[in-house]
């Protein structure tokens, strides 16, 4: 498919709306998204093509909420309808799983699915979540994805989630001119 | 914006169709091209938004010459019109460079750009790229990403740049029945 059937602007504009969802409706997910959302992240790039993930999905309410409390910060998995938990070989492949993390996210997104990352730490959570789910020791498993239509339109915004406003050090970004420097990393606007 | 202005399956068929591009032709990138790249990576999620991340932008023919050399399969990047060097707090962030990798090659390929990821690798080679560029030693700086228009309409296949094909275990991807598992992780289709 030739890349330019949408708009560039149109396509980025939307990458820049994902942000973390914590709140999710009662709304299931249909088979057809959830299935969609898989075969997108199939095709996530890793290092030499080794595709060293595998993905396992949660739908069972009891399961969520046990993923929940593997993580100081995992509690929204509790409400997901689904949750996809990132099964890598190893801990170096930490790049790559951050690769497939969003690219299944900015394809829930492309449905209006939001989608949170929860991390199952320190690593006694991590080999609690491997015991729950048959995941053998050797593997990483440190990331688990929320997914759900969003509770209300709110609920893209950190402020509507207190518990979770009151840890982050600010919201929003730092302005371009700090993200971006130019040919040197003390060169700034070009 | 509403997520329902792009219809969900065309933008994960985009999704879908990323690939690694190894071989750019000389079209320069148009200023707001790159510029609208970098400004939806800035908008990446990380953990506890903490963006643990600067991007040097490096356009300068003689040091993306040099920067093709210091990694076994970083070659591609004497060739780019530009290359984002992702400069990370340390090498704990590494997932969270993964996330906004995905996000600047998912936000250049909107605009028909093409990209390949670098790997600065071993160490040593790190070491030089951090001198090169006036990068601080403490910083984490394992990857830069290649820019440019495709050289042709095979440059987003593997079999066409034979040096690569040469070392990768295979091309295309896993099935999803072998990507996903549900429930547990030996669980193939539900």
């Amino acid at each position: 498919m030739s890349p330019a059937t949408i708009s560039p602007r149109s396509s980025t504009r939307r990458l820049r709306s994902l942000r973390a969802v914590r709140r999710f409706s009662d709304r299931s997910l249909p088979e057809e998204v959830l299935l969609d959302i898989l075969e997108t992240g199939r095709w996530t790039g890793s290092a030499k093509n080794t595709q060293p993930w595998r993905v396992v999905v949660v739908q069972d309410r009891a399961v969520l909420e046990q993923l929940s409390r593997l993580g100081q910060y995992a509690g929204h998995i509790a409400g997901a309808q689904a949750a996809l938990v990132l099964v890598m070989d190893g801990p170096q492949n930490a790049f790559d799983c951050g690769r497939l993390a969003e690219n299944l996210m900015t394809a829930a997104w492309a449905h209006g699915v939001g989608s949170c990352i929860g991390s199952l730490f320190p690593d006694d959570n991590m080999t609690a979540a491997k015991m729950l789910l048959g995941i053998p020791e050797q593997h990483w498993v440190r990331h688990a994805i929320s997914l759900g239509y969003p509770a209300d339109d709110d609920a893209r915004r950190a402020s509507s989630t207190p518990s979770t406003r009151s840890v982050l050090p600010s919201i929003g970004r730092k302005p371009l001119d700090e993200f971006v420097r130019w040919e040197k990393l003390d060169r700034h606007s070009p």
